[in-house]
């Protein structure tokens, strides 16, 4: 019979809204390019120059700036204001600089587990920029409810991996918690962790599609964050019955 | 008499060259704005930008290209065109493509202290952005050296005391090996380990700074990071003889 020790919480989107910020900047971008091409052709194209320069920037929203003004000279063929890019400039600092808005639920129940520690460790596992996640966090209020916060480059199995065997924690008594079935399920799921996916309904479609299938029976799914404590409290029965499948 | 267990070393400058990717960009992109305004000025506002940005950016070379966009746009007055700020992200990305450059003696250091281990663990720690330091350590081929790697937000004294804590080590077994008094000495010497001073000619002004004055007794200077494994086996003589003064 597992026993969980230790929860991981994966950040954007599951403890506070993340990819609101993108999809009401890509609106405003589209609307500021709307005189070179069209709504539509403009995010196609940033989408496009999005993924490509991902490899080489990471993830996070000043990429993602970078990115708006690679796309601005792109569809203008080079003509774009300099004022419109001051435009795009100052609106992702707006962004940066804007409140951290929590998902409903969150703090009373990261206060609720955190009262049950020893019970359970928790941590804050999260991707993309450091410096952007860290002022995020500090923001946030959330930091002291969590024993350690960890920013990985990629949400691989072997970040996973390395980080539990850092603090010495079991693969088997490790659950995550997230909304993206590639970042926050398949990879645990894959080290013989358990996971839990809470959806959310603006989820980035790179995340929804894990590019594989997820394996059933170490993995699953709960309406909002509201009933994680619950689903804890049963874990023992439900994880016994997808065992013993 | 103190015993050293665990090396830290710093990446920027102490490992592979670094400023003078950021100095020559600097230079280039003077020249780029030339005919808006004298160079000097050019560069005098691109600090200032920069240095107001870090608050809200953070370190590293994206950061750097936004505040290079920014200063184009403040020094034209708005007027600056799409194809040179095209010009300014084609630089950004071939700098953030551009080969890793080791540091003389670096490569021969760390495979002789690779092999003495288990005497000492040996771990990477630096600043800046996450996906661009773990991206140099892949290219650098010097991961198989460390022990463990870890990105920081800031070098600051609490940063090395978590990640001390977390790998068991008493700060006073902890050796610091960097560039920068700020980020290297000052902070180690402060939580009562030791750190070794390793000049780089191009060291960044803010980090030869650093900001009070650094203790005398528990930090050193060597010219190179050859001269690294000579001072080690005199470490204790060194150190104990600091310490009775």
């Amino acid at each position: 019979m597992p026993t969980i020790t230790a929860l991981g919480f994966d950040a954007d989107d599951t403890l506070w809204e993340s990819e609101i910020s993108y999809i009401n900047t890509k609106e405003e971008f589209a609307r500021l390019l709307s005189h070179f091409s069209s709504y539509e052709q403009v995010k196609a194209e940033l989408d496009v120059i999005e993924t490509q320069n991902v490899q080489l920037y990471g993830y996070g929203f000043k990429s993602f700036t970078l990115s708006m003004i690679e796309t601005a000279l792109q569809v203008s063929r080079g003509t774009v204001s300099g004022s419109l890019i001051g435009q795009i400039l100052a609106r992702a600092k707006d962004v940066l600089k804007s409140e951290i808005k929590l998902i409903e639920g969150v703090a009373e129940v990261l206060s609720e587990l955190h009262e049950r520690s020893p019970q359970y460790s928790l941590f804050l596992i999260t991707k993309g920029e450091l410096f952007e996640q860290q002022r995020k966090i500090n923001r946030s209020g959330l930091r002291r409810y969590f024993h350690h916060t960890e920013v990985v480059p990629d949400k691989t199995p072997e970040a996973y991996a390395r980080l539990l065997h850092t603090h010495n924690i079991p693969p088997e008594q490790f659950l995550m918690i997230g909304n993206s079935l590639r970042s926050d399920i398949l990879p645990v799921v894959s080290i013989q962790g358990w996971a839990v996916l809470v959806p959310h309904p603006l989820t980035w479609t790179h995340e929804t599609t894990p590019g594989q299938e997820v394996p059933a029976g170490r993995w699953f799914e709960i309406r909002n964050i509201r009933a994680l404590p619950n689903f804890l409290k049963r874990f023992d029965e439900l994880a016994g019955g997808n065992q013993s499948k």
